[in-house]
């Protein structure tokens, strides 16, 4: 595969709003979607977006809260109770032409593709076949 | 203070070389460039870049491996043997206007600005005051 745009690093937080705040009010971030559920992931997600070097649109900071009691956030936010960074997201032309190349190079993929907090087919694999890193494959979106 | 650019994510990794082979071979990236060590730092770098969404120059990976004994990246690592996700670093136009704005706001700036890996003034911010996130702070350089 050819490496694609660093969509967004994950960073989980006990609480969205005040990632908001901190965001807006001591990181100076200006574009700051509107919170969403995911229940399916059990996650609470925000994009906070930050300016390519150009000035377009650059890696967004994709804020993630448990959602539920079966979240799998809840353990990281165990072992890092302010949060902190979750995942990496990297973009793709197709999902499952990734998925298999993944595989191929004997890498853990973490079930099959769904969507994901941008509207396209994701997945992740396993931070031990990535050095260290969970790191999330999304399919680019049609309209960018 | 106004959100800059991402200009990079540091991972920390065991072994700079085994990080650059993976990065060409399991992510496809093409543009990797020459480590270095930083001997004040206790580290040896390599950057890895990944495209912007336009094509542009995106955020890069910023390779961080052990240089030294007194390191500050054993310890992440004793943590992460496999390495990791360590911290992120935001531009700004100016560094000791940012350092002022960060102390004005009660966080806890780590040292004093020194010469990072892009040859500009740099500072870290210590995560427990900015979500858990080791965030550094880098003066955009002056040429881009």
């Amino acid at each position: 595969m050819k490496l694609g745009p660093l969509n967004h690093v994950g960073v989980a937080t006990p609480s969205i709003p005040e990632s908001i705040a901190f965001y807006r009010d001591v990181m100076g971030a200006t574009e700051i979607h509107e919170p969403f559920d995911m229940p399916a992931q059990g996650v609470k997600v925000c994009f906070v977006d930050t300016p390519a070097q150009d000035g377009g649109q650059g890696t967004q900071i994709e804020l993630i809260e448990p959602l539920g009691e079966d979240s799998p956030i809840h353990g990281f936010l165990k072992a890092n109770p302010k949060g902190g960074q979750h995942h990496m997201c990297y973009e793709v032309p197709d999902i499952h032409v990734a998925k298999a190349e993944f595989e191929a190079m004997g890498k853990k993929v973490l079930g099959e593709p769904r969507i994901g907090a941008h509207g396209t087919l994701i997945f992740f694999v396993h931070p031990k076949d990535m050095g260290g890193v969970l790191t999330e494959i999304m399919e680019t979106p049609k309209d960018g």
